[in-house]
């Protein structure tokens, strides 16, 4: 990680741990609220920052490969996102559905692969065996 | 991942990509709007999806560590999620500061340490090489 170039740089602060507000500082200040998981409300939790995360960056890779393959995007994409107790304490375990529907199941998971690789959220989480993705 | 007892699940959706909304949509509906990282504006991007996830997860699991001894709650959580492109494609980089400004070194290292270890979101990234975790 020495030497590289940034092209785009956004920095978040919490202090008040999962029940308060968490903010993004640069690139503009925003607030979001956060809330423990049990607590249903209008705030957010660190599970479902997550699976925005994942849904939102590996749709739009797989948007992209529609794009480069002049296809219309039609794509979805789905997860859920589960707090587990383990033996090695609390974990997520994530299922992602990927639904591309106009094109045959072939293509379908040629561009779901290609979508996996170039997502960088997907990326970041490549070495867990929490993660499950499959095309509906 | 089987037969495993889930203690909470969320479930996300995206159809727009990075420009539109995401949603969550359970346990309660929820719709956040997404945004490409070059376009300021007061929606979201993966990017900062990733961001809220890690340092408010990180910092709740300080909370925790502080708890355990009798420690007030005083520390907090930064990060920096670049996007970086590189012969890989896109990637995120992450570096993380943690803030325990009111017990000495040895012991903001070992709450920090412990803290890592049980954070769901660091578990999920911890086979990335593009994270790091630094006291200050």
């Amino acid at each position: 990680m020495k030497d590289f170039k940034s092209t785009y740089v956004t920095t978040i602060r919490n202090e008040d741990g999962v029940n308060g507000v968490s903010k993004v500082l640069v690139p503009n200040e925003k607030t979001i609220e956060v809330k423990h998981p049990k607590e249903e409300e209008v705030a957010y939790n660190p599970e479902q920052f997550v699976g925005l995360a994942l849904v939102t960056c590996l749709n739009a890779s797989i948007e992209h490969q529609e794009k480069i393959r002049s296809l219309e995007h039609k794509s979805s994409v789905e997860a859920d996102v589960h707090l587990v107790k383990t033996k090695a304490g609390l974990e997520f375990y994530i299922f992602v559905r990927a639904d591309i529907p106009h094109v045959n199941r072939e293509l379908a998971k040629e561009i779901l692969e290609a979508a996996e690789l170039a997502c960088p959220v997907a990326k970041l989480m490549r070495g867990s065996n929490n993660i499950e993705i499959e095309l509906v």
